[in-house]
């Protein structure tokens, strides 16, 4: 099992369809596969090896896919970095990883100055016009590769390392995921059965690729010979205008693009009916969010779960258990995370490692040939999550007398208020219902009596308006007193993201922790 | 990777969904896992081992599938035994795979007559009422194994040895394929993604379940939690019944049954529009069989290219590949057999064993995880077709610039005639291009010139008349001179078929060698 084998293959079954599609620029997979060869020839003749860490700084575009499969084919270990982070969180990981190589585009190219405190950096790779004189370009490189006689591939086995994905940059030290070529080619294995993914399925990389959530895909739709179609960033009219045009079949989004996209004055100006699946996932969806989307979209919507640490896929919610109407149990799983995908074993366990019964509260677990080798350097954090090789989420979740697991919060997310254990995902989904609401975060904050209390953040759709009293007597017929937030606050600002879209909800419980303890009832 | 995760994943996101439909028995995934749970209980209780193999001498039934889980989950190896071989065949395999256990049917009981020349089998386990004395009653063991309070499973690996699959009964001595766990579960990964297999499936087994063609998609479709239906043996009038009644919509014939039901007077009385993919295999598919089964069934039709070997699948054409109109070039790929699935590698190679160029013949070889062991306990036949990795497959095929391969013949089916290669498969092609023809095969016959020369045996659809002169004045029209039959005998009779429906050309061959060499021209 190796990268390159997908790649090897879509060569041969679909070498003169079209592989990817990213603005005018159009190759087969033929062509696509002579740039990737060509590029890591020069790779190897910048005196990149086998082994060989290559750092990755860029928005989508068909040249990521490129280098994920130069990479994978020599044997080189990619590093995509989150362009969100600041530039001391890039340098950390640049120096971490021990990169050899940096490439960058135009866009980010800024975070290069100041280059010598890349400890390992030799060469940088640059996309686009005006090529710095210190860096390489990137077509260059390939034109030169072309004309390179040896051959850089590799054969490579099961557990050669094909990438260092590092997570947690919002919080704490950076950690490097280690997939090795079967931990990707695994998790390809099972996506491409859940999704059914075909030849004939056209993708759209919106989510950054440098994220799990579009990794997830980026190998299962090569491997089939599909098509890939590419946004550099998302924004929800370029996403319609890329489904419309490109004739995208499947694409993978987080919840904040499905909101954005459901809520735009635009949506009814364009023709979005070639999709036929429309994973969500990376963080939670609102239910009210995929009610709507049901509504506007018709049945598309998949869920996705999972993390970097896992490939990432771990269970699905598959489009024909997305109903509207059905048995009030059928109608709750739009709330649920779904259920175990093929080829991986996911449990819900109490603390003494039992499964949990129905609506018993207990964390996930997971293990299969997706799971990953371990942290990068950082055995002890590996040994805290891997035990007897099952990997522990940290997430908690119930499950339904059919398996379908439903995601309560992640473990450190949730909120313990008077000795209740308060659920922030339930809150939001409260205050979601209530027609104004556009997005909504709800967090803990510190209380001298009740440890933490309930705090909402809520934006409000453009021309609505509400008071924070008649949202909170909303809510209060939604769910449980105790639930109900002690504090809201209103505000026209979007709420801070990360770089694949999640609320970032550390930012804003630091600013509501600093700024307004004292308002705290 | 075993057989038995493919089980327990379906339990768990199927688990009350019906998993068989056998006549009027029905049960879910759950009463499935607990029946085989209880068999292997049982069958623990007799004695059989972990390794210890299980001999099956039955007609399609769900206890067919019964008996492939129950054995995979405690780590026998099933011995599925072909129920047209002769008996001296069935007690050579017997004792050649020293199985412990006989499970056998009402039907094929007779065959156990003299079980004292059954040298290892200890027990017989029977199928059916009125159970003889010296025999187990398989539902009563299913009973009794449900108070056996230990359980029988065992964590296999990869490599356990998962089933003897016995090959060329009808030609010298039986050989047993040996696939792992692995090798079957590689394969049903590359089945479900090839022929995207989801949970809204139902699958008749039709084709006989001892054999490589049914086996290929058992485990892809319990993997997914589709279910499955069966029928005892094929028979057109019931194959339509089942495939209306239980809505099937997925099933994998030989071209045999094709040609029965396409050529049956009540086909228009069934609806059988549920079927979504109709995959055939095992024997070339006349091409213009082929044709009338796209006009009568639609774009349904899908082929599977593989053997039991390979555990089986190799190459796939699917149905979008299925045109009755387009360029000459894609129509001629109705005699193709597609292109290597995902997960395999498939070469056309000259005896240099360098890649062929569109159209040269060479042979086809394979690697992936789906290669068998070897052959039980035939080191030499084993070393000489698994060769570096490489499984050598013996037939002979072209390519075409787009990577599609056609198969012409089986290596030793090919007819050297006055020093020309005529393949038999572009012969019988021609015949079955008149309207009265219903089955043809074409056979080399001893020659004292020509070394072989060209004859051909024909079956005339009912009503039907023609001379023996004007088909071969019709051959004429189709194909070179050189390959037109010398001789030609018509006959009323349904010609030869194996256990899983091919035409057997050996019988043929024995037959007319003996009986008409003077006759020859």
């Amino acid at each position: 099992m190796n990268i390159a084998q997908g790649l090897a293959h879509a060569k041969k079954v679909a070498g003169n369809r079209q592989a990817v599609a990213c603005g005018s620029v159009h190759y087969t997979w033929k062509e696509f596969d002579r740039r990737t060869d060509a590029l890591a020839r020069s790779l190897a003749a910048l005196g990149v090896k086998r082994g060989d860490r290559v750092a990755v700084l860029m928005l989508n575009c068909h040249r990521y896919l490129e280098l994920y499969y130069a990479c994978g084919r020599m044997g080189a270990v990619i590093v995509p970095l989150n362009y969100r982070l600041a530039r001391p969180e890039i340098v950390f990981i640049l120096n971490d990883s021990e990169s050899k190589i940096l490439v960058v585009d135009k866009t980010l190219a800024p975070h290069t100055t100041g280059r010598d405190t890349f400890a390992t950096v030799k060469e940088i790779i640059y996309i686009g016009d005006e090529t710095p004189e210190n860096m390489h370009n990137y077509e260059k490189l390939i034109i030169r590769g072309a004309q390179i006689v040896a051959s850089a591939d590799e054969t490579m086995d099961d557990e050669d390392l094909a990438g260092l994905f590092y997570t947690g940059g919002t919080t704490g030290r950076p950690k490097g995921v280690m997939l090795s070529h079967k931990n990707i080619v695994s998790n390809a294995i099972h996506v491409a059965v859940a999704a059914a993914y075909t030849e004939r399925d056209i993708y759209l990389h919106v989510a950054p690729m440098f994220h799990a959530g579009d990794t997830g895909s980026t190998f299962a739709l090569t491997m089939v010979g599909a098509r890939h179609t590419f946004l550099p960033m998302f924004n929800p009219v370029h996403f319609m205008q890329n489904v419309q045009e490109e004739q995208v079949t499947v694409t993978f989004v987080v919840p904040t693009m499905v909101n954005a996209v459901l809520h735009h004055p635009d949506i009814d100006t364009y023709n979005l009916s070639s999709l036929r699946r429309l994973t969500y996932g990376a963080s939670p969806m609102p239910t009210e969010v995929l009610k709507l989307g049901l509504q506007r979209l018709g049945q598309v919507f998949a869920q996705g779960y999972g993390m970097t640490e896992t490939a990432p896929l771990l269970t699905g919610l598959d489009p024909v258990d997305h109903l509207l109407e059905g048995t009030p149990e059928q109608v709750r799983r739009l709330a649920s995370a779904g259920r175990e995908v093929f080829g991986v074993e996911v449990r819900v366990v109490n603390a003494e490692g039992q499964d949990v019964e129905p609506g018993e509260v207990g964390e996930v677990i997971a293990r299969g040939p997706n799971v990953m080798q371990g942290y990068w350097r950082m055995p002890e954090a590996t040994a805290a999550v891997l035990i007897d090789g099952w990997m522990h989420t940290g997430d908690l979740a119930t499950v339904d007398e059919e398996n379908f697991i439903f995601i309560i919060d992640r473990a450190k997310d949730m909120i313990i208020s008077g000795g209740e254990n308060i659920y922030s995902v339930e809150v939001e989904n409260a205050l979601y219902t209530h027609p104004a609401v556009l997005e909504a975060a709800v967090l803990g904050i510190p209380h001298p009596v009740w440890g933490e209390s309930v705090h909402a953040v809520v934006v409000l759709k453009p021309g609505m308006e509400v008071t924070e009293d008649a949202l909170l007597q909303h809510a209060r017929t939604q769910i449980a007193g105790y639930k109900v937030p002690r504090s809201i606050e209103l505000t026209a600002e979007p709420l801070p993201k990360s770089g694949v879209g999640k609320i970032l909800k550390r930012d804003l419980r630091e600013k509501y922790w600093q700024g307004k303890s004292r308002n705290v009832n």
